[in-house]
């Protein structure tokens, strides 16, 4: 069996911690990043977990923050479940490609931290995907199978992939609209796999309610672009080290909901850009579906036989103005 | 007077050092990153080249590095010449944002490294760009206004942004197309900015050569969004740290040359993958500028008063049946 480790805030402290039910046990373990923890903290966690007399505290008293750390590469993986192809616009089958994009590291927050929506957005969506953390170097080129997978995947994380609709589709490349701060809530826990248990990977379910309305329900065995085959052809392109994060798409449900006609036009380059962000906010800002200020959004996964369970997110999305000034903008485009 | 610095491999050692005209002065720092070398290595460099009796060695008996080192984040301005945006098929006009992407780390590489044409790529295309370092750690929306750029940028270098166009337009999301390894070239100097000279930036002259055919030249006060606009946008959005790299867009003259009608067809999410890729090699693949195995990409910035030299780059393209096999790649899509 797999376990659970987490990384935490208490008394001014940032540290390690191996999950025992509802407690947390504290790892010696001080690691400032994810790749070095991976290096011996696991073992660590298994002999404190195994000798069943360790100290530990309730989870609640901590802050659990993201346990994937800065600087991390997040590469993510675009419209990757049919159902979300559909309501986006795509065609539902599998592409002929991969679509790859990536998130900034400092997107990264944690599963019960508060969502900042940027001044100025007014189409913010939610999509709960599978998270792989690397647990290895990748350099070059690698024939990677599913009965390799756990050579490469140290763990699994539940992740949000928050989107700014109005910036990310009319703008064309997603990195913007994907990688405002508090974007990419990471967590509660890092489940690090037990080799046998790799090939549940394909059968998790994904659940994500807003406001305790079930908007996203989905199982990772509708994934167009699987786990193994996705991350050879990344080894084929760039390099992956331990404790990066690939994340693997959304499945339907999002607030977003566009017909190909439409996403046509907001997605081609040769419309001018501010048609195209009007076109977008028009059409989509009276659906009611997107996440305003005061929302709660919950997100789990876990393996229908319960063998996985890699907890439950809970954010609260809160605007700009009320959020700590280390995040605070001046509004969508300062530029503009 | 700014300095500058180059990383290189010398008898199986990779060290740091100041360039004084031909020959290279080494630098006892040890630093494995860029970020930690802009610590103390700067002063150690300045100190040497005043002392005017350091050991020196001909630049020419090293191999020269990158001196962005990973890991770092490269963040990239797209289309943001009005010459680019007009052969690529957009509006010549300042659009009403500014275009981001990324490219993988694992992407740069020397300023005289072969750059390898992937297995099955047939639209490769160069793209010169003034590259600016980051010298400082970005964590909140900071007011960036030309007269403080030289509190957030360190230095420039040389970057060429190398594109697989027939991944990068066709596939919707640029990063993979643009990340390939070997598709950063970046150097050969480092150069670090005396305070004074910040304001040249806006006045460096760009030209790229292939085959001795002078491609792209043109003028960094062309450039759309300017550097301090553009960091001011980027830190309402994301973190940066030192020694990251933000690539400021390339100017007319690349292999590429859409009409909006085939630019509008290729980039919309809404044609189906396949027949993009295929729409886009056919217009494309006989125009006789795209790079070929063999060819010789040369790029060069400098002041036109001659103040700020950023050398050189010369890059060979290759096959990648010829390259060593950490690049080696089983085709353009190993998953269709």
């Amino acid at each position: 069996m797999g376990i659970h480790i987490v990384r935490y805030e208490k008394d001014d402290e940032t540290r390690w911690g191996a999950l025992a039910g509802e407690e947390v046990i504290p790892l010696a373990n001080t690691s400032r990043t994810l790749d070095a923890f991976l290096e011996e903290g696991p073992d660590e966690a298994k002999t404190l977990l195994a000798s069943g007399s360790a100290k530990s505290f309730p989870a609640a008293e901590a802050k659990l923050l993201s346990p994937v750390t800065k600087p991390a590469r997040i590469v993510c993986q675009g419209a990757n479940y049919s159902s979300h192809r559909e309501e986006s616009g795509l065609e539902a089958a599998r592409p002929p490609f991969n679509m790859i994009f990536s998130k900034a590291d400092s997107s990264l927050c944690g599963a019960y931290e508060d969502v900042i929506r940027p001044e100025g957005i007014k189409l913010l969506d939610y999509e709960i995907e599978l998270g792989l953390v690397i647990g290895t170097e990748i350099t070059e080129a690698s024939d990677i199978k599913e009965d390799d997978l756990h050579n490469y995947v140290a763990g699994l994380v539940i992740t949000n992939d928050i989107s700014a609709r109005d910036i990310q589709l009319p703008q064309g490349q997603w990195l913007k609209g994907k990688s405002y701060r508090t974007f990419c809530p990471t967590g509660p826990y890092l489940y690090l796999l037990d080799g046998e248990e790799v090939p549940l990977i394909n059968e998790l379910e994904l659940d994500l309610w807003v406001n305790d309305e079930l908007r996203q329900s989905a199982n990772t065995d509708q994934l167009l672009f699987k786990p193994a085959e996705t991350l050879m052809e990344l080894s084929e392109i760039m390099d992956l080290s331990r404790g990066d994060l690939v994340m693997t798409g959304t499945t339907g449900g999002v607030a977003m909901n566009l017909t190909p006609e439409l996403l046509g036009k907001v997605t081609s380059l040769a419309v001018p850009g501010q048609d195209k962000i009007d076109m977008m906010v028009e059409d989509q800002a009276g659906n009611g579906r997107y996440l305003k200020d005061g929302d709660l959004v919950r997100c789990a996964i876990r393996s229908a036989d319960g063998k996985i369970n890699l907890g439950e997110q809970r954010n609260r999305i809160v605007p700009q103005s009320d959020a700590p000034p280390r995040t605070r903008n001046e509004g969508i485009n300062a530029t503009s």
